[in-house]
């Protein structure tokens, strides 16, 4: 995890419930995940050369720093795919965000201007944590796995879907459209298989999902994407939201006041209230 | 302009047909951008801080490194639009490539693994100088370029359009598709409301057009992308390309052996090999 204001984070891992800190390996970054950083940590926990941080209520940040590129899939859940007025895809569907709607999980999130449409997406968030190009297998693609995180992949669907021509990554990238964290689980200490996946408003239930209902798992997402891209190091792959959405035209769209809270079993829970764009 | 071996490029900036070595204000990557690199240059030549650079014939890298987002246009051209079977849009359509596609603009490039559709675009590439979000008009939206750039936006039609579920950038992103360069020339210095910009494959005239074809011109592209996403210094925007290209089904996709070249009036000329995808 990352805690600190933001610009100012301070890197922090958990080990058997003692918070480290791991400043001296540099920040959560992509060469933190290509330089082998998780083992590197285990190192130096053992060798005593980091030290203790006493926890405290400092905001969370975006637990993952600068990725090269944010990559989201779309409709991977068959009930998602039905609300939105679409058959469950053949392939997955991919679109990118841009790494700079990156926020802490529990960040105010300024509602963009203009926007009428905006609508909260839990998902489970996948990190490289290796470099990955053309996996010949899933097997092989899950070992380019760094870890896990969740991810709320905010939405403006005017933006995404009326005023886009089609291309979905309009709608995508507002600024703080992709409240990150509080944590990355490491992939040796997660399996993705089956978890809980919650969204509320205002308290009230919105998404109710597990992530056993995805179309592609996370491991042959990564072993897809790989054909198609190289992914690198500290790269974020997220693998689409379940029903419950407001697209689905059960639920109201977001307003200032509004806050929203996303949960992942194991994988923690943000909340973020909402509040209106001004200059 | 960036030179020499990949991972090992220097920064060079020609004033008044003279070569500096610009290696003292770091690399030309996003804070070089929003540190006010091109100002800072003027005043360390003027004060005689920075070496000249005598030309050899070492490699040309892409011109600006690690952006945070490649942003591209789609169909931004109306007879594009028409060859590829789409109406002219009424707003811009917006997609991403994955940072890591940028190459040099003579490297070999490797046709991805198992396509049979790679197609060029020859692109006008606009470089962002400043963080540039919601602008009000299109002329606060040109003072955040920062430059110029020729762009080759590589594409996998049976990626993009046929295993993609209709979001384009699975077929923009295999590794090495958006050759840049030579150079980038600074916005100060470069008019973009009227210049030819050409294609050739195997020496063979392909496209051929004028950037006043545009449907949307630069300035405009960057006030309309920042109502939707913050752009950041060292971004890259890629405004579209004109007809003339594969999917038009007048001219066969590449193959091996087939070399593509692309130019646009002073922003220089670039000569790609291609070559087969080998383990």
């Amino acid at each position: 995890m990352r805690r600190g204001e933001p610009g100012r984070e301070i890197p922090l891992v958990e080990i058997d419930g003692v918070v480290w800190d791991a400043t001296p390996l540099g920040d959560f970054d992509p060469r933190f995940w290509a330089d082998g950083g998780p083992q590197r940590i285990r190192e130096l926990v053992a060798s005593g050369r980091l030290q203790r941080w006493h926890e405290d209520n400092t905001r969370f940040g975006a637990p993952v720093r600068s990725p090269s590129a944010v990559i989201c899939i779309g409709q991977n859940y068959a009930q998602h795919a039905a609300e939105s007025g679409s058959e469950p895809p053949q392939r997955p569907i991919v679109f990118l965000k841009t790494p700079n709607t990156l926020a802490g999980p529990d960040d105010t999130v300024t509602i963009a201007r203009g926007s009428h449409k905006t609508d909260w997406e839990v998902e489970l968030g996948v990190v490289i944590g290796s470099r990955a190009s053309y996996c010949d297998s899933a097997a092989e693609a899950a070992r380019h796995i760094g870890g896990y995180v969740l991810a709320n992949d905010l939405s403006e669907r005017a933006f995404q879907i009326e005023e886009s021509g089609g291309q979905w990554s309009k709608g995508k990238c507002s600024p703080g459209y992709m409240p990150l964290g509080p944590w990355v689980v490491t992939a040796d200490e997660f399996d993705p298989g089956d978890v809980r996946l919650r969204s509320w408003v205002n308290g009230e239930p919105r998404q109710d999902s597990r992530t056993s209902d995805m179309i592609f798992d996370c491991a042959e997402l990564v072993r897809d994407l790989s054909q198609y891209m190289c992914l690198e190091p500290g790269d974020i792959v997220s693998t689409g939201t379940p029903q419950g959405v407001a697209l689905s035209g059960r639920f109201s769209y977001l307003r200032p006041g509004d806050v929203v809270e996303v949960e992942i079993e194991r994988l923690g829970r943000q909340r973020q209230e909402y509040r209106e764009w001004r200059e």
